[in-house]
């Protein structure tokens, strides 16, 4: 078994995964605003969280929850608040990351960052607040739908890739090893902890969602692993090739700050290499799994093959 | 039914509830410093996580969680993960509201802040890290007491309180209000979401963990609002009038900033008899449980009767 997968075309039959993404973006679009929407919260406060939510993005994230649930036949409408919860932390930890004493972000998805415009108070509670809100989301989304179980262990999935262990530990790790020359093994152990959890994560916990055995878990796991690398180094070799326009981002930042990066210790030819290397072995892992999985082996093209 | 409040004496008896409260705080700072030793986070951070956690401070909250659970007849320490879920909670929002962008505090409990330790990019993430570990807490409290349903609903409730409609909208407002004049329903509304929603989560959880039911959480809640209010008012005149020394924070910072609080509108006095009317009113919640609730009383009597 393996994936045929079409280069770009102009047109997208309604059978094309990639048709199937494009709506389910636009689903989790509306579902975020509408759900940053219910909330009595100060005005200042909901303008701060939506500025940094509707910015938009690719949405990665929330797609990789659904496809997972989905192929393990969990309907995309019933998993939709795990997939916003996991948006939600990866916003989060943008505003976070972007704060003037973390790496100083001026342009984000192509907008101002949020301290830019609400300033840093405001910054600081929209992403704690947003953090916050996943959790809500994932309590209610247990207890509506009667599976407290699985919420509660996609709860702790969550809990586990953003915190301590995961992305805060990983942005500490980063934010130690600016100006400083760094190891392979150092940096990958950063990238998997800052940008890999939360990747993996999101895959696991659509898996959950759909109550998927463990067998499937680990090969989703590995699967996300695969990505989570992949979608680092493509994003190092876009920031030091990129150019914001398409980035929607500072781009260059990294290598003005000697950060580590992939593209910086091995070079950029070597770094595509593998990162599509990653990508080959990410489709192995879905292939494991012994039943149609386009979804997300789309989002792995999408991910690797992208310029922005 | 009413209750019998000892005064403060040289002595106390085993059956006295300040004795086991006492034994209690000492568990909750054990149990909570066991938790900050398990993680595989960068030292830096696990550093300036414990340093903000082992600060101490009187644990009100935990000691509520256990205190509404045992009143409900569960028993303290299987619910110390629920309690110390809201002592992380508590204190991440101490960390982050003690930031140079909002209320830039120089003490803490006695110490100098985490900021002032750590720099303020280890701050953020210290905060991060504890409000994400206290929902792995809770996750972690269900999947292995077999409760996956009320570890849910304490989910929730931890959520509503901390997020954007509790303690975060309630931080948003009060940096809103500095320096202008605000009237006293508006100062409430910020009381009571800036301390009086985690006060209340803390009563509730300890009692969902101990499947009270509807009416018991009804009369609790009100004795937690009542609690929550009482508290502020206190703690306002105690900045207002307390030493630095006594309070192990700034005094006088309110004043100095032209913030709002109770004695500034209403006077030292009156503010106090307040204060003393909600403690009456917490009592009168506690007596309509029917049920022995002295731990509960003996806490309102200690946040409002406290020096420091």
């Amino acid at each position: 078994m393996g994936f045929h997968l079409r280069r770009q075309g102009k047109t997208m039959s309604r059978s094309d995964p990639r048709f199937r993404l494009e709506r389910q973006r636009r689903e989790v679009d509306r579902y975020l605003l509408q759900l940053l929407e219910k909330g009595d919260e100060p005005p200042s406060l909901r303008e701060a969280m939506r500025h940094s939510v509707a910015a938009g993005g690719k949405r990665l994230r929330p797609l990789l929850v659904i496809a997972a649930a989905e192929t393990f036949g969990y309907p995309a409408g019933k998993v939709m608040p795990v997939a916003a919860a996991i948006e939600l932390v990866h916003t989060y930890s943008l505003i976070h990351d972007d704060l003037p004493a973390m790496d100083d972000g001026v342009l984000r998805r192509g907008r101002p960052t949020c301290h830019r415009i609400y300033g840093e108070a405001l910054a600081i509670l929209a992403g704690d607040a947003l953090l916050t809100l996943a959790f809500e989301e994932i309590a209610s989304f247990g207890l509506s739908e009667g599976q407290a179980g699985r919420a509660l262990r996609i709860n702790r999935e969550l809990a586990r890739a953003a915190g301590r262990e995961g992305m805060v530990g990983g942005q500490v790790l980063d934010l130690q090893t600016e100006g400083r020359q760094i190891t392979l093994p150092e940096l990958e152990k950063i990238d998997s902890r800052k940008t890999g959890a939360l990747l993996q994560a999101a895959v696991r916990c659509g898996a959950i969602a759909a109550t998927a055995g463990a067998e499937a878990l680990k090969n989703l796991s590995d699967y996300g692993t695969c990505l989570g690398l992949a979608f680092q180094i493509t994003d190092d070799l876009l920031d030091r090739e990129g150019e914001a326009a398409a980035l929607g981002k500072d781009t260059g930042a990294d290598e003005a700050r000697g950060k580590a990066t992939m593209p910086a210790l091995i070079g950029a030819a070597e770094a595509r290499r593998r990162a599509e290397g990653l990508y080959r072995r990410a489709l192995g892992h879905l292939d494991a799994l012994g039943r149609p999985a386009e979804s997300l082996a789309e989002l792995a093209r999408q991910l690797v093959y992208r310029n922005s």
